[in-house]
């Protein structure tokens, strides 16, 4: 069972051994908002999606959860989310599932299990290094290394949005300068696109794209160095982790067409040629359903951790 | 036994299972420069070793050795040596030695190897996540995550070196534009020291270091520019990997009392406070015998593995 524990809704799904969503059910948010609401409406969903009408009882495994936060994923401990109201600072939720459900539960950050997702059934399929990148309005990462997640020292490892790109690039919430972030996230591309086109009425990364496609030269270069930027990044992870696969996730990774040119040449200039060689930049292939599957394969990894 | 093939020498010793070398021997490089020479080279010091006059025959676990360049570290194959001559391209040197010595052989990046040594000997004792950096000629890496070698798809991981740091900075040998190696390898401080001062003589970081405590403004400048560049790779290293440890080595790392407060501050800029508290940059601790030590932590570790 893998749960996507995200800012609106809480996506609640039954995973196969094959990497199959079989039934999903949906929570408002903010109707479980609470640790204690959650863990309630955590237990009627699954008890609803095991044992479903007319159909055989389901056995539970595990339950594994991503959540948009500073976790601690080697002891479940929700350190603070991130989006969600309701008194989450350092909140033991492995334990407090395992007791009300009876099975393992594990809990991680939400990009890390989509990691884990992707990389087991996803994009990154059938390799023993992979890592996912997430571009939105916050980019991160996601790390497998030789067939394991990093965690780190503090469960925070894999935030490549917050690598310098350009020491003297514009200034990042962080407090750094010039952040991977601060140059490709959602917020960094519209801020340029509203330079760039004042006379354009709303914009977002999707019209923006539209307008590359429909020839607007100020939109293909603003692609164009979003490019190259991530080219910075993604050569520095080649360089540093020789993975075999990069897997693009988020609403941004759709203007592939018109970042991919520039962020492929930029890799060509700075990675070296034997670990460029050895690794592959493709896009995300499970899409939304990514958070339920990586869930359910997080909870698999630390049932055969424990075993 | 731990073997440290270098360009000018082969560094043999003898290493406890406390890390200490009990007994060590030189090769002169150029009389062993062939596979064949340094395999009958490394047989007869190890029989030296094994058995020293007088004393009890000592009982060979491993064999571990550590050569600069591009090698294969869990096949154990040379793909090929820097600053060493002699047909060294794709050798199985790991394979050609357990033949010849009949007992377990590995063969690792002297980097690596080094890095495996400091973890779990010197100064990155007692950590799950240890990345040693060297400073030199070369800027180098060599990182241990949860307890074990990264290598990556293609045993290159680790080249921190080369990962950018400012996009718009001086070329590199490697292609790209500035890469940390660019900024802060001795070729690139050297460079800026002759600029500065070309009034001097001869020139070395022990001499920019000794002009820094006299109280040279241009040579603390180049020093702190070296600690801005360098904790700027640092930085992107604490965000992506979360370590606990980062261990500096190298002879450039002598020069920490110059370059270390402008490190610091930078990384306080530029990295998450949570990575950053959890993490200590300090310098490496076993000196010239990292690479036998290593070497010895490498065939253990592989023994193991085998088990």
């Amino acid at each position: 069972m893998g749960v996507d524990f995200g800012g609106t809704n809480i996506q609640v799904g039954c995973v196969t051994a094959t990497g199959r969503v079989a039934r999903q059910l949906v929570l408002a948010t903010r109707d479980h908002a609470t640790p204690a609401r959650f863990v309630d409406g955590l237990h009627a969903a699954i008890r609803q999606l095991t044992r479903p009408e007319g159909a055989r009882r389901t056995r539970l495994r595990g339950v594994g959860v991503g959540a948009p936060g500073l976790i601690d994923g080697s002891r479940g401990i929700i350190h603070r989310l991130v989006n969600v109201p309701g008194g989450w600072r350092g909140v033991p939720l492995a334990r407090l599932l395992e007791r009300r459900l009876g099975c393992p539960c594990a809990v991680e950050n939400d990009v890390n299990v989509i990691a884990l997702g992707e990389w087991r059934y996803g994009a990154g399929r059938g390799t023993r290094h992979s890592v996912y990148v997430t571009l939105g309005t916050g980019v991160g990462g996601g790390l497998v290394i030789d067939g394991a997640l990093v965690r780190g020292a503090s469960g925070s490892a894999g935030e490549i949005g917050h690598t310098t790109v350009d020491p003297e690039g514009p200034r990042c919430p962080c407090g750094s300068r010039g952040c991977l972030e601060a140059l490709v996230g959602t917020a960094a591309i519209l801020r340029r696109a509203r330079q760039a086109m004042p006379h354009r009425g709303r914009l977002s990364p999707e019209a923006l794209s539209q307008a590359a496609r429909g020839g607007d030269r100020a939109a293909r270069r603003i692609w164009r160095d979003v490019g190259v930027s991530l080219g910075i990044g993604l050569s520095n992870v080649i360089n540093l982790l020789n993975p075999e696969r990069i897997v693009l996730g988020g609403g941004v990774a759709n203007a592939w067409p018109w970042f991919g040119p520039s962020l492929r040449a930029t890799v060509r200039r700075r990675a070296f040629a034997v670990p460029r060689r050895a690794c592959r930049i493709v896009r995300a292939s499970l899409g939304e359903r990514a958070g339920i599957i990586g869930g359910a394969v997080l909870v698999w990894d630390k049932t055969r951790e424990d075993a």
